[in-house]
C-alpha cells in the first residue's frame, strides 16, 4: 500500500430536497453548511486531508452545480471536476472516475465519498480509510466498504448483513458482506437492531484500480466500455445512454467478495431536518441553530432551526419544531414529521416549481 | 347637526410592538396592511368616506412616522398633518388636535379615532358615528364613546360600565355610562361578560368642539393652555413638558355627562397575532393568511400566517400557531401565547434593541 498512490473521488451530484426550503435544486445539501460555517462537501474534501493529496481528488457533479462547486473548492482544479451531464445514479459516476483514474494512475487505490454525509472525527474517519485501503491493496478482486453500527431502527437507510470478523486490521474489525439489504419495514429495522450482525450501508467504497476495473468490465461492462476511453466531449454524448443505476444494485450485490468495515462514530446522511439532532449540539434549551442564524428562544426547547446569518428567529412556547428560514421561504414543521417534507415538495413540483 | 361640519382626528402615533416582528417602531401596526392589501391607517381614513370631507381630517402622528403617514394618505394635505414632538399618550394628542380644530371651525363636530383598528362593515360604523354625532351635538356638554359588545371574557381590554338604554337615536341605543374600568382579571372579566351592562372600550370619542374644549378646561387645564393657542413650533417646544395622560383617565373618568353607544359589528384591535382570527377569513383548513404571502400547508389546520408578498409559508403538521415572516425575523409561537410576544421585545430591547 505504501507504494501505490491514494486517489479519492467525492459524488457530489445529488440534488434532493429533502432538507427544503434550504436545499434547492441549484443549491442541494452537500453545498450547504449544516453542521457550520463550511459545506458538507467542503468537510468531505478536509476529512481527506493529510490521507489524500489534493491533485489526487476527483469532483463529480451535475453541470448545473459545476460553477459553486469550484467556487466552494479553491483546491479543486477544473480538470479534476467531472460535470456530468444528467444525473445517471452513482454507478455511471463511479465508474467513469475510475476510467480517469485509471488513465492518470493504473495502480492507485481509490477512495469513493458521497459529498453531504456528516462524519466526526475526522481523524477517526481518516484511520478507518487507513485500515480499509490497506485491505483494498492487499486483497486483489476485493470491494471494501464502510457500514455504520446502527443505534436505531432506522427505516431509512439500506443494510449491510455482515458475517463474522475474519480479521483485525490496523485495529480495525474487517467483516465479509453476506448480502445488501434495501431500507427494511420498522419490524424488520428492529429485528436487524437486535440480531447485531446488520450495518447501515455508508454509500462509501474503497478498492484498487485494478479491481474496480475488472469488476465493471465483469458486471457493468456497457457503462464501462461507454467511459473507458472517453473524453469529456465524449462523455457528454454518451452519458444521458447510460444505464440509471446505483453502485450498490449495479455492482455491489453481484460481486463476489466484498468486505464491511464497521464504523461507530458520528455518521449522518442528513436525511431530514429532524437529522440535525445528531449533527448539531444543543444550547441549554435544547434547541440546535444552524446556518449562522440567531434564535432567541422564551420556553421553546427541543427545536431545530436553520436559517441565514444575520436572521433572527423567534420562538415562544413551541417544542420540537423544525424551523427552517430562507430569503424566499420558511417551513414550519414537526421534528418528527421533517421526513414529510418530501410530500410538500411534490405539491411544489405542480404548483410552483421555481421554489424547489 | 346638519348646518355643523364634522372633523375627523385620526390618532396615529402608536408603536406597538405587540405585532412583532411586523410591527416595528418604524412601522408600527397603524401602518401594517394586516386584513388585506391597505394598511389600517389607510382602512380608518377611508371608512369616514361619505361622512367626513378629506379636507376636514387631522392626523396625529408622531415625527418619526410623519413621512410614512403622508406615503400612505396621498389625499392628507401636510398642514393637517400633526406632529408630535414625543409621545405623550392620547390626552395631548386631543387637546392639540381639538385646538387645531376650534381655531379653523369653532362649531365643529368632532370624530376622534385610533389609527389600528379593524372596523366592519363600514357602512355600519359610519351609521353609529352618525348618531353619536347626533347626540353629540344636540346635548352640549355631553362626551360621546362608542363600546363594544363583549363576545368573550377578554382581559386584554378597558371596559365601559353603562346605565339603562335612556333613548333611542337614529335607530342605535344610547346608554349612559356609570364608570371606567381598567383592564380586569379573567374571573373580573366573566363577570362583565354576564352582567350584560359592560362593553370594551374602543378609544373611539365624539364630541363637538364646544363641548370638548370647555371639559379640557375644566378637566386639564395645563394641557390645554399648552396647546390652546401654540403654533406647530410652540407645539413641538412644550410637548414634552405636557403630563403624560390617556383620554380615559384624564377626561373621561373625570366629566360628568358622558354617554356610549353599543355596537355589535366587527371591531378588533388586532392587540396580538391571534386577534387575525377576527379579522382574516379562514381558508378550507382553517388557516388565517396575511400580509400576502402564499401558504402551502399539509395536515395543518387552525394556523395564523403573515408574511410579505412573494414569500412561501410552508406548514406541515402543525395547529394553531402564529407563524410571522418579515425580511429579517421569523416569529414562531402557538397562537393562544400570542400576547407574549411582549416578553420576546422585552428580551430585544437589551439583547437586539435595532429588530424593535
Amino acid at each position: 500500500m505504501s507504494e501505490r498512490t491514494i486517489w479519492a473521488v467525492i459524488m457530489a451530484g445529488g440534488g434532493g430536497t429533502r432538507l427544503w426550503p434550504a436545499s434547492r435544486r441549484s443549491n442541494p445539501k452537500q453545498l450547504l453548511a449544516l453542521g457550520g460555517t463550511t459545506s458538507l462537501l467542503q468537510d468531505t474534501w478536509a476529512r481527506l486531508e493529510g490521507l489524500v493529496h489534493p491533485q489526487h481528488i476527483l469532483v463529480v457533479t451535475s453541470h448545473d452545480l459545476a460553477e459553486a462547486v469550484l467556487d466552494q473548492l479553491p483546491a479543486l482544479s477544473p480538470s479534476h471536476l467531472l460535470e456530468e451531464p444528467v444525473g445517471r445514479n452513482t454507478l455511471p459516476c463511479v465508474a467513469w472516475a475510475a476510467a480517469e483514474i485509471a488513465r492518470r494512475d493504473p495502480h492507485a487505490l481509490q477512495v469513493v465519498l458521497p459529498a453531504d454525509h456528516v462524519i466526526e472525527p475526522a481523524e477517526a474517519f481518516r484511520d478507518t480509510l487507513r485500515a480499509a485501503l490497506h485491505v483494498a491493496s492487499e486483497r486483489p478482486g476485493t470491494l471494501v466498504t464502510l457500514g455504520i453500527r446502527p443505534t436505531y431502527p432506522a427505516t431509512g437507510f439500506g443494510y449491510i448483513e455482515a458475517g463474522r470478523a475474519e480479521e483485525d486490521v490496523l485495529g480495525h474489525e474487517v467483516l465479509p458482506v453476506q448480502r445488501f439489504v434495501e431500507k427494511p419495514d420498522r419490524a424488520r429495522a428492529e429485528q436487524f437492531l437486535r440480531s447485531g450482525n446488520y450495518l447501515w450501508n455508508s454509500g462509501a467504497f474503497l478498492w484498487s484500480t485494478e479491481t474496480i476495473v475488472a469488476q465493471l468490465q465483469k458486471h457493468a461492462p456497457a457503462t464501462w466500455k461507454a467511459v473507458q476511453s472517453a473524453d469529456h466531449a465524449q462523455i457528454t454524448a454518451c452519458y444521458p445512454s447510460l444505464a440509471f443505476e446505483s453502485v450498490d444494485v449495479g455492482l455491489m450485490e453481484k460481486a463476489e467478495s466484498i468486505v464491511v468495515l464497521p464504523i461507530s462514530y458520528l455518521w449522518s446522511d442528513v436525511g431530514s431536518w429532524s437529522a440535525l439532532d445528531e449533527v448539531l449540539a444543543p444550547d441549554a434549551q435544547g434547541n440546535r441553530v444552524g446556518g449562522g442564524c440567531h434564535v432567541i428562544a422564551e420556553e421553546a426547547s427541543n427545536n431545530v432551526v436553520y436559517g441565514p446569518d444575520g436572521h433572527l428567529v423567534a420562538l415562544l412556547g413551541v417544542e420540537g419544531l423544525a424551523v427552517v428560514h430562507t430569503p424566499d421561504a420558511t417551513l414550519v414543521c414537526p421534528k418528527d414529521r421533517a421526513q414529510e417534507v418530501r410530500r410538500l415538495v411534490q405539491r411544489l413540483e405542480n404548483e410552483e416549481p421555481g421554489r424547489l
